[in-house]
């Protein structure tokens, strides 16, 4: 008998992780999002900014209206949004927005971060983690920088 | 003879105001926004968050993607943006990626705008002018949510 497959946190960093390669593959700079509710993968994407020529094409953004769209409402105070960065001003004020019950993230990003520059943008119910599978969310933006040198 | 009219900021937020109107009378939120380059309008937008039930569908949010798209590249450096309401968060973080040239905005908004919360969301170089057309701005929001109780 094969066991279910429990799905925990890395797994669903994973599959954030998966959308940031494909981003990759696309020459965009990799970052990758899912949103899960129930333990269900609702939403997927990752940064599409060149293809797009749009600033705000951001993957966090993607999900957060993919994520509505799915569910029918306008607020995600049930679901976890995995990103593999983390998430910038703009996608802080949208996440502060949709009232995400929980914020998962791997890289840190100093130079963009809402962390330092946004402190305050989350809903104060938002949950957050951050470090999660930080070195392979770190490893791939690294490589992607070094393939454009 | 018809003297050419000539458009200063006033003559553009009027325009970012009709767009509130718009907004007010779809039952949003009324903010309204234009892009103007060279003197030209080249994005005109209103809230659309419960129309999209996207909570990122901020009038700012479109003007970019919209002006963005009218111009063919990525960046607002040579674009004035006139909203009748100090961007939030997102909205700043949005216009920050956008490396705007200058935003024009009326009313403050002391509880959820971007001077309070991110004050470093905008690029270093934009311009900023508050407080054009402050009052009517500011009635438009006022009379919304009066219309509401």
């Amino acid at each position: 008998m094969i066991e279910p497959q429990v799905k925990g946190d890395e797994w669903f960093m994973a599959k954030a992780l998966e959308q940031a390669q494909l981003a990759f593959e696309a020459g965009e700079i990799p970052v990758g999002a899912v949103v899960v509710a129930k333990d269900k993968i609702i939403a997927r994407s990752h940064n599409l900014t060149e293809m797009l020529c749009d600033v705000t094409a951001h993957a966090e953004m993607q999900a957060i209206t993919s994520a509505t769209n799915s569910l029918g409402g306008k607020y995600l105070n049930e679901c976890t949004l995995y990103v593999t960065l983390e998430p910038c001003i703009m996608c802080a004020g949208a996440i502060g927005w949709s009232q995400l019950g929980r914020l998962v993230y791997g890289a840190s990003d100093d130079k963009r971060g809402f962390m330092r520059f946004a402190p305050e943008a989350l809903h104060p119910k938002t949950k957050v983690t951050k470090g999660m599978m930080e070195e392979e969310c770190k490893a791939i933006i690294q490589d992607f920088f070094k393939s454009k040198r």
